[in-house]
């Protein structure tokens, strides 16, 4: 009696939750200490200090001013700091009424889906990519249009990304550093999408929107840079979490960047505000919003992240894994050991290692592993691993 | 370029919203002190102390798990909680599997909307009703069906009611304490609402769902009493939020109530956990859940809004407006003082009384104003709403 619609989509369902909840199921049957949950994207270094601070801070304050609604967009003032960081940051010139908050980077993507979809629009998005993309576009009558995967550097062949674009694309997803396989996207990919975007808007005389979605900003590698993409691309919208680079995935907070050379910037800011509202969001978490404001500039442990990505590439390698090298966010992406990567996965499970197949990422015969871990887990795992690769040669 | 669907939208725009933000607006004119802004449900009453000493307490525990991913449907614990707490009031039989925490009640009603609506089943709503119930009906595909409004009493008539229901209805939602009214549905309301639903299931072979939206749940004065809805039909899905019990609106942080016996409660349960993940809300903030599980026995300041009622009753039915005496929440519904309801709304505006016309609830030729204000406020409007009484006298 539930929708037919939720029906189909339940027998789906999300692969990534499947094995986090999973992952509690053994947890509970054999001890945490001896399930390896690679599964999900719950970041285990703690939030700065300063976020305790900042909440105890904010809390001194009037409580029907910290817990009251606000205008959908958020206070203008965390808007404005949040713009101002950016311009300090990457050289921009954003006011407040350039930020809009969000319940996280998710919904986000949501209110900009709501702002530009009509039914039967197209959506680009580039495998492998997060899974709930196909989700987020269909709750809004969009079809996604997929670029499909591009190996071993897993940038977009810019030639595929051409060809996917018609008449009826309205907005192109990106998300770099890359929830699955950690990829950055550099100068040069970047300038070659925007030259493809500007001629196809030309073409078609419509305007092409990208979304960059960049959760993983802060979490970076070595000499890999992250690039403001409206630097490259005047219809570029950014939707941003605090999720990871705080720590703070389970209070859903984060905003987008909208700015001002968007084309019908007046009606998108407007058009997000109340689509923020009227999708159920109303506005981002009042009290978060103002603690964000205080913490603009802390930054995550990215040495907690860089010495796990260390420890598990080098480990997963040395065994005979190929994964690709990760640039950024804190995801390891390798091949399966077979071509079935469901099975690969169901069969690293009988060794108490939870990954995610990269079937749910639209790519098949590789897999991901989320390495936000604790690094006891990382290296209790690694004799699994072993075991897992074995299991193949045998 | 953003969607034609949005256009739309937007040229109607929130009425309730616009008042706010012009309210704003007159504020910045004419100072704060001398604009009556009634426009709102924005509690002007501070949170219990005990929400801050809670934030506190969670505060101590370890960060990762405070503001950590959780299952979607809420952390079990805090369910639980819930629960037990609905479970000793009205003598219900609940679990945590039973409770999904939402991001308000506006996030809850969109998850229980995606989860049961097909594109053109139909959702019977109640004039005057809260008028967001349309855009939450149509982000899904749904047809609102209305049934119109019924004075003096703004109870249903329940032979409209009955008229209203076809084999494509999919779902009722009912508000009570009532936005915009402040009418209290009574013991034989519910009764013959239920009797109507349950006839009219057997006639179509279908369920039909009620959802009973229920943020103003204790905001209830004299002997008005608050019926637990699913004693009296078994498919009641009930929406609640803390904005108004802890004057936490900005918070975003409320449940459902999915009762077992529900028609296909399983996949009921596992599609409003998938929902709130695709719909972008993923899950209601962490924190907030730890700190209402510690405060469901505390109690917003009822006899501030039973005073601000009294008075602005009392004086405005003394000066000749004809007002529905609330019984609950915090709004009165009061006839315009012409038939154009806007006309009205625009002319108080000159008075700088700020209140909302009855045609966005669905009900011309009335006007809505919110008294969740400080009583100072409601003070000060009295000898602005003589005026504007005497301007239609001349």
């Amino acid at each position: 009696m539930i929708s037919k619609k939720m029906q189909a989509m339940l027998s789906k369902g999300s692969a990534i939750r499947a094995m986090f909840e999973e992952g509690k199921r053994l947890s509970a049957l054999y001890g945490a200490e001896n399930v390896y949950d690679f599964s999900l994207g719950n970041p285990n270094t703690p939030t700065p200090e300063k976020v305790k601070e900042a909440i105890i801070e904010v809390l001194e304050g009037d409580s029907v001013s910290i817990h009251g609604y606000m205008l959908n967009a958020g206070y203008p003032e965390v808007r404005q700091a949040v713009a101002e960081n950016i311009n300090k940051r990457y050289g921009a010139n954003l006011s407040y009424e350039n930020v809009v908050m969000t319940v996280g980077a998710a919904g986000g993507l949501n209110v900009t889906l709501k702002v530009l979809l009509d039914e039967g629009d197209e959506v680009i998005i580039i495998a492998p990519y997060f899974g709930e993309y196909l989700r987020y576009i269909d709750n809004f009558g969009g079809k996604a249009v997929i670029v499909p995967p591009n190996p071993p550097t897993f940038l977009p062949n810019i030639t595929a990304f051409e060809n996917a674009i018609t008449s009826r694309t309205k907005a192109v997803i990106i998300n770099t550093p890359n929830n699955p396989t950690g990829v950055v996207y550099d100068d040069e990919t970047l300038k070659a999408m925007a030259e493809v975007l500007e001629r196809k808007e030309k073409e078609y005389g419509n305007a092409i929107y990208l979304i960059s979605d960049e959760p993983y900003r802060e979490i970076i590698f070595e000499d890999a840079v992250h690039c403001y993409i409206p630097h490259y691309y005047k219809n570029t919208i950014v939707g941003y979490s605090y999720s990871k680079s705080l720590s703070l995935p389970g209070e859903r907070i984060g905003y987008l960047i909208i700015p001002s050379c968007l084309d019908s910037f007046a009606d998108f800011i407007k058009a997000s505000g109340d689509a923020t509202r009227t999708l159920g969001f109303v506005n981002a978490p009042s009290l978060m919003q103002k603690v964000v404001a205080l913490c603009l500039d802390e930054k995550t442990n990215v040495d907690f992240y860089a010495k796990n990505r260390h420890d598990i590439y080098t480990a997963l390698t040395k065994m005979g894994y190929q994964c690709t090298k990760p640039q950024g966010a804190f995801y390891i992406w390798c091949k399966a050991l077979e071509d079935d990567d469901k099975a690969f996965c169901e069969r690293a499970k009988q060794f108490n290692i939870l990954v995610v197949p990269g079937t749910s990422f639209g790519c098949k015969g590789w897999f991901r592993l989320a390495y936000c871990v604790s690094n006891q887990t990382i290296q209790n795992s690694l004799p699994a691993f072993q075991k897992l690769i074995d299991s193949y040669k045998n």
